[in-house]
């Protein structure tokens, strides 16, 4: 422990000299570094280290690795599985100044960034250019991070994730050195992917430092439509079905009535208080008409009824705007408290089951937690309202949320679809992957990071 | 070397005693074993093991591992780097005999196949259910081979290539031990992507022994499309365009005059001999012939009279197969002579000047190479024809192999878009990825294999 301490404060010595002001021990810079938006309780780094450039980033890493002091590479902030917590202490390194869009190649539709920006600035900077960027986890969180965590959300369902989306990568290894991943190409079938090895690796393999990802058109059309249904059942039957006639939906998003009714009191909006569809379709003016006559179809043989339609931008934006505050709004239903996020993904065939027993469930329960989903995607959220300083909340939303993981696993799928491991989910990783897979995750790990200080004690278990 | 061959009859005896007749040493398996259809000399394995499960591949590679004897897994053969080629001797571990479909998940839209699967089986097998599998990289080859190699081919512009239609895998891994890479969930983030890790390791990290595939729907309506060209700038620019205005093409491909000829004049169709444009478009009846109109538009513009198009599903089929059969066309262009097949793949905003460049290159060599190309991808390949037994032309096409790979490099591309590296590509992948980039890669390996049975002497340089 004494040698501990002595190596972070050796680190601290050499970051000060070479950054300055930027690096900080201040308790409040510690503080806002040490946690996440996840429940899990703040852990606070021994300094913080803001960097501006990726030879920056190099050589921190290699103070860092010089003295064996842990590095927790921190975006936004906006996470919420525990990824940026200092458990072993050490730097949390800042790349928030590290915000520019490097280029835009608008013919070959890609852009470079640095990890600090952030996705509604990137789509801001695109506007003029006819492009944009799909990847929407909600949060204005910073492309590294989103990167970090294999991050989707709503419009995953017709463009993918960051794992589809990320063309290549700019790294610092966990001894300094700076390697690509890839070029701009498109495809390449030139060696191991690791560019999808660093996509999802939550700071545990090295510091994201520029990322390519690819860009889209912005459609011709866009129009979005609410659904609300008589059952739960009939939305996620719908969502199935438009998914399996192969209707390109950008967004089919669902929300329960304790979601709904969350947000139609956060937002201000009015929507009958019920299980609801929230679709967003792309394409040209037909269509667009088109897939939305086809899903107009289906929900009103699963008892959707008035299926509101809209192309107007501003009516548009209320309506995502309200889904993005999902969150905000769940934690408004009760003063005072926060939440607890969390999420899984099972196949389609599942998703109806799955749903309808985890509500089970919420109901035998004196916690509230709203349901909202990427359905499309088989993946969903809840979020436990909760006062996180209550024992018996917490121990009954880790009760909740140990049986939505188990229920997921036993249906074909996986402890998260789009938050990552974090804190949260490690302890399920055996039961997702078996102690077989999770040998040869730990063996690149070990590989890549022999003396492991890229953000230690997350994702693998130990 | 005595201890090599002790090791490696050592494995022979023990992997007989365990498959009887499925362990062959005869001179024409061997030799059949020992290439794929590159131009690479033939080097036969010491012996070819026959397996039929999971458990005997198991087996099988534990024994290879007990005795350091190097593995090649085997698939339908039609790699065409010289994936295949024993170059270190060892056992060609053949795959052919785990051929069946094992489960088709159709409200899921995925399946679970063993890797002697072919995809022509594959979509047979899948006719009756609306569902199909589009990876079509033109040969029928196994779907084991296609993981292995990161194949795409002609419907990849749409649908992706094996790197976004891999939902998980099964992999022996060098030692024996089975691991699954991932759960059958549309996406998920947690831990590191291991699918993507194998997916292009062309059997350098195990032996891939089960795979997930994402299915799609049967489109509603398919149309097809050929246009002939003045220029082929006018044809690849039409494709730039196409492919920036976001039309969702389902194949875009370029032949060249030299390609259309052989094509003409080998499958007995009859096209107007100029560069070329096939073209497909899936979708709704509406929206087939809106893609058809705007892709015609723009083709009108660039040189491209008399588009053709079709919906009868036999001219269609014509189309397809006289696109496919352009490797065949080719090496029929000269009597008794051979193709060596390569491609490369940029960034679209540097096709057009990819392909001049190369085109001015061919013109001043005494090697015909058509040209033909996925091109919505930026991706483009030659097929160099000559006598594999004259060493002034097999010069000839390596200078010209040399400067394509150096002029798609220095234009942001990739040494190769589609085949793989094998032995051909070896040698360029340090001045792709830089020599920092590869010590990772090779550190994967050695985490992975660290005796190197797996299908050495491929991919990574020593």
């Amino acid at each position: 422990m004494a040698l501990a301490i002595k190596r972070v404060d050796s680190a601290i010595e050499a970051l000060r000299n070479r950054l300055g002001e930027r690096l900080s021990t201040s308790g409040a810079v510690r503080e806002q570094h040490g946690h996440d938006e996840s429940w899990h309780p703040t852990q606070a780094p021994d300094a913080v280290a803001f960097a501006r450039s990726t030879e920056e980033v190099a050589e921190i890493v290699k103070i860092c690795a010089a003295y064996r002091t842990p590095v927790v590479p921190f975006g936004a902030g906006t996470s919420v599985e525990g990824q940026l917590q200092a458990v072993e202490g050490g730097i949390s390194l800042d790349l928030s100044q590290m915000n520019r869009i490097l280029a835009v190649n608008g013919e070959d539709l890609d852009c470079i960034v640095q990890p600090g920006v952030r996705r509604k600035q990137l789509n801001e900077h695109l506007r003029d250019s006819g492009l944009f960027f799909p990847i929407d986890p909600g949060a204005d969180a910073s492309i590294g991070g989103m990167t970090g965590t294999r991050a989707s959300g709503t419009n995953a369902v017709r463009y993918g994730t960051m794992r589809e989306n990320v063309l290549a990568l700019t790294v610092v290894l966990p001894d300094g050195r700076v390697i690509k991943t890839a070029r701009r190409a498109r495809k390449s079938s030139a060696g191991y992917d690791l560019t999808r090895l660093f996509v999802g690796s939550e700071g545990t393999l090295g510091v994201i430092v520029e990322i390519t990802l690819r860009l889209y058109g912005i459609p011709e059309a866009i129009a979005a439509a609410v659904v609300p249904f008589e059952t739960i059942a009939g939305a996620v039957d719908t969502t199935i079905l438009t998914i399996q006639s192969g209707i390109p939906v950008a967004r089919i998003e669902l929300l329960d009535e304790v979601q709904l009714d969350a947000i139609c009191r956060y937002s201000g909006i009015d929507y009958p208080i019920k299980p609801t569809l929230f679709l967003e379709f792309h394409g040209t003016e037909q269509g667009v008409r088109e897939q939305s006559a086809l899903v107009k179809a289906i929900a009103d043989e699963h008892g959707g009824g008035g299926f509101q339609w809209t192309t107007r931008p501003e009516e548009r934006s209320k309506l995502w705007q309200a889904r993005h505050d999902a969150a905000y709004a769940a934690k408004a239903l009760r003063k005072g408290c926060g939440i607890w996020a969390t999420d899984v993904c099972v196949p389609l065939s599942r998703l109806a089951e799955c749903i309808a027993e985890t509500q089970k469930d919420l109901k035998q329960s004196f916690l509230v937690a709203p349901l909202v989903g990427h359905v499309g995607d088989g993946n969903f959220h809840l979020a436990f309202v909760l006062d996180r300083d209550n024992p018996q909340e917490l121990r009954e939303a880790e009760r909740l949320n140990g049986r939505l993981v188990e229920r997921a696993l036993a249906m074909g799928g996986t402890c998260t679809g789009e938050h990552g491991v974090g804190l949260g989910k490690r302890k399920y990783l055996t039961a997702e992957h078996g102690a077989e897979t999770l040998s040869v995750m730990a063996a690149i790990k070990q590989a890549l990071d022999p003396d492991g200080i890229m953000n230690p004690g997350k994702m693998l278990p130990d």
